[in-house]
This record gives C-alpha cells, sequence and structure tokens, in this order.
C-alpha cells in the first residue's frame, strides 16, 4: 500500500470522533537536531510548528474533535531518535511522526514507523533509496524534493535544448554530502551525456584556472557549493570569456538556503562591476517560492520568534528554508485535513501519488496550510 | 566499559538471588533464521542450546536459583530480530540476547542491546566494525574468531616463515560474501606484502589454466571456496608441477563447515591418486577442534536431534559447525557462570579481555560448557 493511502487510511480512522462528538489527543512525535549546524535544527524548525500550532488552534477554535501535542525529542547522535521512539512507546504510540531529516536518522526511525503503522513524514530523506514505498519505508511521506527531483530536471533540460555534454562541479564536505548527493543523481540519471565531475573540498584554497581549465570539454556547467566560491568561479570564467553564451552556467540553490547557490553578484568591492556582467550568464535552479502575502507573515514571524527565544549561536535561524517551510506545511496539512472531515476523499486521492513536491505543495497549500 | 565487564556486572547483580535464596526467572532471546540455507539456521542452531538446557538442568537439579528460559525468533527478513526485540520489551526486557549472526541483523539489535544495558552474545558479527566496545556494540560480546583473526593468523605466518607475496583465490557469492571478508581482512592487514587476488564468481565455470597462469608472481596461494573446486585447481597446480614446495598452498575451512574448505582429495574417480599427492602440499587453516569425548557425544546428540525433530531440508543439520557449537558454549558459560557464584571474579578478568576467542573459549571450556 503506497504510503499516503496508508496515512489516509489512518487519517480516516482518526475521523471517527469528529462524526461522534468526542474529543481526542493527536500525538505528534518531532525528531530534529540541537545543533543549530544542520539547517533543520530545533532552533530553525521549532518556532514553525509552533506557528502552525498557534494559528491552526486559534482558526479551529472549539470546533476541533482534536487535541493536538506536539512533542520534541533531539536527534543528533546516530540512534538518538529511534531509541526515544521505542522508548517512549511502550505506552502509548505517536500518532504522527515528523522527521527526522537526514538519511540514517530518517531510515531506523522509518523503518520502526512501517512496521507499527505510523505515519511519519519527513522534509529530508532525500536518498533515491527511500522511494520505495512497497518495502520497509511504506509509511514515510516526504514533502521536499528529493535528489533525483534534481537530476529529472537537469534530464529535462538537456533533452528540451538539446545540450550534449556537462561538467558538475561542487563542495564536497564528506560529512552531510549534500552536493554531492544532488550530482550524483545527476550523473547516474543523464549516463548517456558525457558528464565529467570536480570536486571542490571543503576548506581547501580554490583554484580557478584549474577550474576554468576543466570547463573545456563541457558545454553545460552545473554548480553547486557556496555563494563566495560561485562569485570566484563567474568572475573567473568571465575573464576567460566562457560567459556570454559560449558556456551555459547553473547555480543550484539548495533547501532554498543562503548557505548555498549563487547569493548575488554584489559585495561593494572592486569586482562588482565585472561580477554583475558575469552573474547575466548565470542560472540558478531553486525551489519554486510562493510570492503570498501570508508568506511574508510567516517569515517575519519566524524572525520574530527566533529573536524572542533569544538564539543567539544562530545567525539564520529566523530565516525559512526548505526544511522550515516543509515541516510547517505537512503538519499545517495533516492538521487541516484531520479537522475537516469533509475533504478526505479528495486529499486521498492527492496523497496517494506517493512523495509530494514542493510543487504540489504549493499547490496544495491553497487549502491546506494556508501559508502559501 | 568494555562488553564482557558489563555482561560481568550484570551477572553480578542476577547472583543477588543465589545469596538470597530466591529464584529468578532469566529470559534469553536467540533470534536464528529459519531458512536452512545458513549455516547457523534454527533447525541447526536450537538443538544444541535446547541440549545445553536439559544437561544443566539435569546437573543443577534443584539447587540453582535461576529459571532459564529460551524464546525462540526468527530473523530471517533484514529487521525481524529487530522488531521482535522491541515488541516483546514493553513487558519485561530479556536478561540475555543470542544472535543474531548477519552483520546487518546483529547491528541492529546490538545497538538497542547496548542502549538497554542487555548483555548480548553472537557467533557472528564477524566484521572488523563490531570491534569498538566503547560505542554503540558495547553489550555486545563475539564468541567467535571474527574476520581480523584470519589476518593476524596470515600475517604471523608469513613473518615466522619470511614469506613475501600471495595470491587470494576465493569465491565470490555476492551476498553472504564470507570468502570476500575473510580475505579482505589479510588483504588490509598484509598492506606491506604484494597481494594480488582473483575473485570467481559462484556459479560460474572454473578456468583452472587461467587460474593457475595467475599464480605466477606469489609464493602463497590463500584459496577460501568450496571442497569441489579446491580440489580442482590442486589438480590443475599439480599437473604444471606448482606443487611439492614450488608454491605454499593454504585452504581455509571456514566456520569448521563442510561447505568450505578442502574436505578429501578422495572423490573415488580416477583422478584420485592424483589428487591425493597434489594434496600433500595443500596446508589447511580451521579452528582447533576438541579432541574431548564430551565433543563426540554432542555431536551424536545432535544428529539424534536432527533425525528426531524429521528435518528434511536440510542436509548437514545434524553436524556441528562454528556456529552450533559456538552458541552452545556461549549459553552453557553464561548459565555455568550465573549458577556458580563463587568463580564470578576469575571469570570476570576472562571475559574483561572483550571478545573472545574460540581458542579461549576452549580453554575456558574445561569449567563451563563441559563439551569440549
Amino acid at each position: 500500500m503506497p504510503s499516503c493511502t496508508r496515512l489516509c487510511a489512518l487519517l480516516l480512522t482518526l475521523l471517527d470522533p469528529v462524526l461522534s462528538g468526542r474529543t481526542e489527543d493527536i500525538d505528534v512525535v518531532v525528531f530534529l537536531p540541537q545543533n543549530n549546524s544542520f539547517l533543520f535544527s530545533s532552533a530553525r524548525v521549532a518556532p514553525a510548528l509552533r506557528y502552525a500550532q498557534r494559528r491552526l488552534q486559534a482558526e479551529e477554535g472549539n470546533f476541533s474533535s482534536f487535541h493536538f501535542h506536539l512533542h520534541f525529542y533531539s536527534s543528533d547522535s546516530p540512534n538518538e531518535a529511534l531509541f526515544a521512539m521505542v522508548d517512549r512507546s511502550c505506552a502509548r504510540k505517536p500518532d504522527l511522526i515528523l522527521g527526522p531529516v537526514r538519511e540514517y536518522e530518517a531510515a531506523g526511525v522509518a523503518r520502526l514507523a512501517s512496521h507499527w503503522n505510523i505515519p511519519m513524514i519527513s522534509a529530508g530523506a532525500l536518498a533515491a533509496g527511500f522511494g520505495n514505498k512497497n518495502s520497509e519505508f511504506s509509511q514515510l511521506t516526504r514533502i521536499a524534493p528529493h535528489y533525483v527531483k534534481m537530476a529529472e530536471t537537469f534530464s529535462a533540460l538537456f533533452e528540451r535544448f538539446g545540450w550534449r555534454s556537462a561538467l558538475l562541479l561542487y563542495e564536497e564536505d564528506k560529512q552531510e554530502r549534500n552536493c554531492y548527493f544532488t550530482l550524483e543523481g545527476v550523473y547516474h540519471l543523464m549516463s548517456e551525456y558525457p558528464i565529467s565531475q570536480f570536486p571542490i573540498l571543503e576548506g581547501d584554497p580554490l583554484h580557478v584556472d584549474e577550474i576554468v581549465d576543466s570547463m573545456n570539454d563541457s558545454e553545460v556547467v552545473i554548480m553547486c557549493m557556496g555563494a563566495d566560491r560561485i562569485r570566484s568561479i563567474m568572475l573567473a570564467a568571465h575573464r576567460h570569456q566562457l560567459t556570454r553564451g559560449r558556456k551555459i552556467f547553473f547555480s543550484i540553490e539548495l533547501f532554498n538556503a543562503s548557505t548555498y547557490g549563487d547569493g548575488s553578484w554584489r559585495r561593494n568591492d572592486e569586482h562588482d562591476s565585472e561580477a554583475k556582467q558575469a552573474y547575466a550568464s548565470l542560472n540558478t535552479i531553486t525551489l519554486l517560492r510562493t510570492v503570498k502575502p501570508e508568506f511574508e507573515n510567516f517569515s517575519l514571524e519566524m524572525k520574530s520568534s527566533a529573536e524572542k527565544e533569544g538564539i543567539y549561536d544562530c545567525k539564520d535561524c529566523g530565516s525559512v528554508n526548505m526544511f522550515v517551510e516543509g515541516f510547517h506545511d505537512a503538519y499545517a496539512a495533516v492538521r487541516h485535513r484531520l479537522t475537516r472531515g469533509h475533504e478526505t476523499r479528495l486529499q486521498q486521492e492527492e496523497w496517494d501519488r506517493g512523495d509530494i513536491s514542493h510543487v504540489e505543495q504549493n499547490h496544495r497549500g491553497h487549502c491546506g496550510s494556508g501559508i502559501h
């Protein structure tokens, strides 16, 4: 049974109190790391979930037959989330699991969640292996576009424009390996094209001339790394006259996070003018972001929450990246569906598609989370 | 804290009933696969545990303060053992875990066992990664010689006899990969020697001339594969005059199981005489096996149990391989120690060594399991 069918089967069961007039406690267990070096740390994501909790509580008022309880657990060390889930579930199993994000942690929790038939939603678990919904991950729904999506996007672009070869330029941190996994998907899915790779170790100096030389045999250059390095490479490529149509440049803004992507050409330095010209040849692949005013409110609220909670060790805790937005939307959507029993049939069809891409999530947001 | 110290700490706690005169239930959970293609299947190992149970019960009579209960669970699919342990532990956690054998299954159970401070003993979990006792595997004790032991044996032989190079000839099944993991240890530990490898895919025809050619540059040939293939290779090497001291040949009899190793030169065919001469140059690496009469009794009992239980889909279910012997010894040793409170200090020192090699187990067997 696909993940979303199972989720909806559970939603249907949970809807019983709506019809009977009883109220029901819904335990939502959330696994997020305390370590703020992660874009999906508790300090970043928890305020978004609490925001949804407050807003939906106010909207639902006394009409809801459900009391939602958010229980936060840390998932910093590899098995912490799995053990927390095992230890807390003897008394009462959770009704819904949000997170973890990282592959290893998500895999352990997703296997047990599937064994216990508990729906689990993550804005992570991006690796291709989680895609098999008939297996040990049957209860997992992924809310964010996983790594294969990026590969499919490039594959479609190459086919549409008749490009013939690519160079993958990426930062390799040997830990999270987000850029590596993203471009690994491109490499494998587009195996019929000649594709070369140029990993740049995090912390190593950037040898721009060597990098520019490596572009010689490729029509398209796909980059995944921090904003400053993108700027240095674009400046060097411009000086070697590789911009203005000679090569096609892409920068991937992973997770809608300021850590990755092209940022801006502007640094208020002597290269600004040259960088502006170079950036005219740079295309950015990013997630679709809504322009609805509700998103602006949500974004301001996140900044204000971070300030109120006095999180001083997290520079961008008030910013809305893919994980913050994804977990908010997932929680809001499930809650919205549970409290609007009459919409269940339509929603079941939507969930049945399997993993939910961000674009689909935006579409659903119109009637769901309301922040898009 | 090393695994065995933890085990003994638990043993000391459990010894309380001895002093107080109460009796205590000891729940022993055993994870073994039902699938008889495994050398450690339930049909092979469970009779050995029941044999120990009967024999020790009779020995202890009414003097024991403990009632031991064996609970068998299957561990055929990857997460079956972990889920069974989670599901059965809400009511009461087990006091001791035996198995699983395979790396993936053992890892999941060992992590949870360590989280819950439950001692776990396996005759498997042979990979080097389980060796770190300060980590997530702190409660795991391995009773069988793990893969690194084989590498250490060859390393010592090479140093003692001044050999200079080796060829690793092994069967590669791409599933259990026992020969691969065994020889991988040799390859890495002896990295200062020139070592070449020749994997032979299971099911592929044996190209003996090509294999013999590959021996040219190596002084020592180390083989890990089935008995019939060993014989074919030894015959070919003999015909190419590589025996009689020109090369040094080793055959690894993995797990003391008839599936691997040199078996015998005799096949009652026209090559018997030639094979006998060839085998005079073949050395076999096998586990030390006791010659004590108790082992003969145990072995006969295993055959008889297999016949009584009518296991028709398992040719060698009555034979005693390393897993059958290892699990029997582990259970008997722990039980013996628990019922002989006064021996605890000595035993703690022995357990404290960490993982227990089969040779050490033989030594301890004199006062422990009694079958050596």
